[in-house]
């Protein structure tokens, strides 16, 4: 029985450009020679770069990073090196693995790599020998980087597979608990910080918003939850305000103007928490709340592995485009709870219609995409129309007593061995769209 | 206030080798008349490759990626090409995430562009100018590798993560209904079939189980699923010794036998069945059940955004490891409810004595990791010590009135700029290893 997961790749590679004895052992000696230099210019390279500046330090560079690209670079131009061994292979492939680890991007190093491939270009004499030179140069450095690009990409689709499964769990928390315990926390402080102005509490010293547990939950935690929230950047700026400008201006005695910008302060940042917490709820449904059909966001990873399949195991794939006929006007007649009405009784009919095997997303406002696995056109068709009849022939309720009748267009298309995704569904809307130029309520199809 | 998301980045690339402009057309027409031939070289190398053949059909090939290499190749050394320029940026930017979306491997794209480069060099004709030809042949490859490579990883990310989520998604919905009507799906074909094979039933042709509503379920919802579940490839065998095995012999008249085999099929994959879904429940939480601490599974995840926020605003950050004192001896004389019940303990003590935004992970049997956010060591080892004395003084009740005291050793150390996390754990498991070794109960420091 054939599997969806894939083997492990086997890269090839060239063979590599022979240089005579003494042509190699000039090459190691300049580049053993310019190790320095060489090495420098790699790292400026990566230094210059905004992204890398972050975790690559000059210090960590100096001590750790700058020793291990010496040896690596001299080591690269070992006479009997043999890059297809074993013990080359492990050695980039772990490089690449470090990398992942620590975030020093790819192409970073392809672009440090290009700098040393230059450099040492640029330093081999003018003779006979150089065009060779030059060439196993770009062979040795190029057979390094396969190997760490593999393992790289590798290391950091996993890493991304566990970030995200960290964030989900963190979404998945008890989220009104959290809530609860950070306004709190925004509120001690408060009351602590006016204590002190008042004098009636203890005096210490002023303690910053952003130095205070709910400022080190906003940083550690909040950045993580609230990715995407609009919301986070002003409360970072409310924050910022109160520790750099309003508590220096309250030490120095301006009180009455600044206690009043505080409140206010204090007040914006509580509304801007409360906001986000709210914007969590429903935000990472699987499934679309009306019709419990598939989030759109999960196509791209089930077609993909669906037309995988399908081209390994030289299996049949097809998909329907469905689209709700005069949709608007339904909306417009009688109201939005009857369009949703509709919308229910539509992703019904189609799930009535498909096996357990097969998908059922919501594309768009009235379209609905369904992925037939191992399934040919001839078929897909078949269960297409079998879908715009049991729905034509639903009595609708919408309130009360009255009743309405949908049709939907549908487009077919088959999986043509394609390899990506978008071509399929592009080939099931012109089929969709054809449908609808010749008069709605129907199947076209498109192979 | 800093942040945790990283800037976009602008990689850096060394100036181009300038050619003459007849070189440049010598190359370009080189290039040009074997266009063909390299075109083929380089999806030779990708057609070697296991991984590859899976997706990269011939046909597929020659009808369509084929021609764009070709175009990509000539236009890749028009005279006029500005490796820098925004139109060379965004068709390199744009192959990266094609590659991406369908599953082209990096490495496989620089393996094939190594072997285009050999090729190329090859068909330099053996003058003067052939030097600085090859060397902008390995420029502007690699200037187009680099692009290709930020875009490819990047889109490979989103994927890994958005496969993620649907992995997860899967794993949320409701089990014990989809375990129930897969079972039922099974028995169902399992009916069928005898009532065929005694003549009783209607006069079907043979239906094999993989083409069952079963087997679908199992080819494209189960392989996701079950993914790391050792009993998927023993229901898959099962699967296939009924249908390319039994089920010939029974339509062949061998029936005795056979279907007392049948029998024994069905039954094995319906415990393999239930196996599978027993597995699944409490696999992917993200806290240790027995302790409420975090899943190490997400320590990776946590720790490499802690490091990355320390390096890029220089803010101190520290771990703990801590490990319970002869937690073995605990166990061994008291038994593992015993035991239990002191890990619980120790957790509670832990995460009462850390703040809201610290990250408490249960890391190994007896062993927590504490991550503390913007603290030094020094607040750090204070952290430590008081996590120990409120330990020490903790009265553990185990079952009855039997009553429990309990230490623990506890590592500190703080970050020091080093990018990779695992640095920083090593360096608090050797302090905790020092602390084992000065008689436990006690805190050290390894900074």
């Amino acid at each position: 029985m054939p599997h969806l997961t894939s083997a492990v790749a086997t890269p090839s590679r060239a063979p590599e450009i022979q240089l005579d004895p003494q042509g190699m052992e000039r090459l190691r000696g300049l580049v053993r020679d310019h190790a320095d230099a060489l090495v420098k210019a790699f790292y400026d390279v990566l230094l210059e770069d905004r992204e890398a500046q972050g975790f690559l330090h000059h210090s960590i560079v100096q001590e750790r990073l700058s020793p291990s690209l010496r040896t690596w670079l001299i080591d690269l131009f070992a006479p009997g090196l043999d890059v297809e061994g074993k013990s080359f292979i492990a050695r980039q492939t772990k490089i690449g693995e470090v990398h992942a680890r620590i975030k020093i991007p790819m192409h970073l190093v392809m672009a440090g790599a290009a700098v040393l491939k230059g450099r040492i270009a640029d330093l081999l004499a003018d003779d006979e020998a150089r065009f060779d030179q030059l060439r196993l140069v770009g062979e040795r450095i190029d057979a390094a980087l396969l190997l760490m690009s593999q393992s790289y990409v590798k290391g950091t689709m996993n890493r991304a597979r566990m970030d995200e499964a960290y964030r989900l769990f963190s979404l998945d928390q008890d989220i009104h608990f959290e809530r609860e315990s950070q306004r709190a926390s925004l509120m001690e402080w408060s009351q602590k910080t006016l204590f002190r102005i008042l004098g009636a509490g203890p005096n210490e010293a002023t303690s910053a918003l952003g130095r205070s547990p709910f400022g080190l939950w906003i940083r550690h935690r909040a950045d993580f939850l609230f990715e995407a929230s609009p919301h986070l950047e002003r409360l970072n700026q409310a924050i910022d305000r109160i520790d750099e400008d309003l508590l220096p201006r309250i030490d120095a005695g301006d009180r009455a103007e600044s206690l009043t910008a505080l409140q206010a302060g204090v007040e914006e940042i509580a509304f801007l928490l409360n906001e986000m917490f709210q914007g969590l709820a429903g935000l990472e449904g699987g499934r679309d709340p009306l019709t419990r059909t598939l989030n759109r966001r999960f196509l791209s990873s089930i077609l993909s592995r669906e037309i995988g399949f399908a081209n390994a195991n030289q299996t049949p794939l097809s998909v329907l485009l469905l689209d709700v006929d005069h949709f608007k006007r339904i909306n417009d007649e009688h109201g939005h709870p009857a369009g949703d009405e509709v919308l229910r009784q539509v992703a019904e009919a189609v799930t009535e219609n498909v096996r357990p095997s097969d998908f059922v997303f919501r594309y768009g406002g009235e379209e609905f995409l369904i992925v037939l696995v191992e399934t040919t056109l001839q078929q897909a068709v078949a269960v297409a129309e079998r879908t715009r009849q049991a729905l034509e022939a639903r009595d609708i309720k919408i309130g009360g007593a009255e009743r309405l009748r949908v049709t939907a267009s549908i487009g077919a298309a088959e999986h043509g061995g394609h390899p990506d995704e978008n071509y399929l569904i592009k080939t099931a809307d012109e089929a969709l769209y054809r449908a609808k130029q010749a008069g709605r309520n129907r199947v076209e199809q498109n192979g």
